[in-house]
């Protein structure tokens, strides 16, 4: 089983390597809640230490499916996908997805997806607490002068 | 300037289509601030009617790196490095990055980024609010019945 990489921290940031996205497959888990081994996905907020978001690297066997739909209670979801094509289905509602294709899911969403494909799917998935978010973008932000240590 | 593709949605979803990530650079936007023209870059905020972060899809050309540094107030900021390789700095700390990096910021950190390579550098960010992220994971999900349409 493939181990995530520290790269680099301090008090205001943790850096990982995941290494290529193709070899997501090599990471797994067990599952908290039935115990059984989830192959080709790996969680980032504990390893990056984040507290406003669970991101997911995932992916999907070619020509298969997650073999559930789900809801969440709190947590709005995003589906980003990198890699393949398929189907995505939100309760009655069910579409083609691509590379490029992004599903915002609001909690209550009734959701499964499918690979269509003949190669690997490779999807993220953003969970965050539905309306947590306020002020965004460039309001939230400053610039500040900093020498790049690159150059 | 390329346009986003509305896929489809119910009260419950709203998915898009942005296309190959390759195709990244035909997006462009106006900076809100010192309206320049920032190309390579798309919000998917709006286009996906998220209430809980503000994801963004980047791009930066061969050899060449973001023109400042900037903090943030409330928002944590995660990056992704999906594609080429360079350099990330936060405050003091300067280390290299690559595709599969993930380098989670917190609002304080002082952040930079450079592409090094001699490709187009994609990468993601997902701001959120520092702290916001109550239950995750599995433990705020929960398996629903439901036929998939797609079989």
């Amino acid at each position: 089983m493939k181990q995530i990489e520290k790269l680099s921290e301090n008090s205001s940031y943790t850096a990982i390597n995941l290494g290529n996205l193709e070899e997501l497959m090599s990471y797994s888990l067990i599952h908290p809640v039935n115990k059984r081994l989830i192959e080709g996905k790996v969680f980032l907020k504990d390893p990056t230490q984040a507290t406003g978001t669970e991101i997911s690297f995932n992916s999907l066997q070619p020509k298969s499916e997650q073999p559930y739909f789900h809801i969440h209670y709190k947590n709005e979801e995003t589906y980003l996908i990198l890699k393949g094509y398929g189907f995505f289905q939100v309760d009655e509602d069910c579409f083609k997805i691509k590379e490029g294709s992004v599903i915002r899911v609001a909690p209550q969403g009734k959701r499964g997806i499918c690979n269509a494909s003949d190669e690997t799917m490779i999807y993220m998935v953003v969970q965050s607490k539905q309306n947590s978010l306020e002020e965004y973008t460039t309001a939230d932000g400053e610039r500040v002068p900093v020498e790049p240590k690159w150059r």
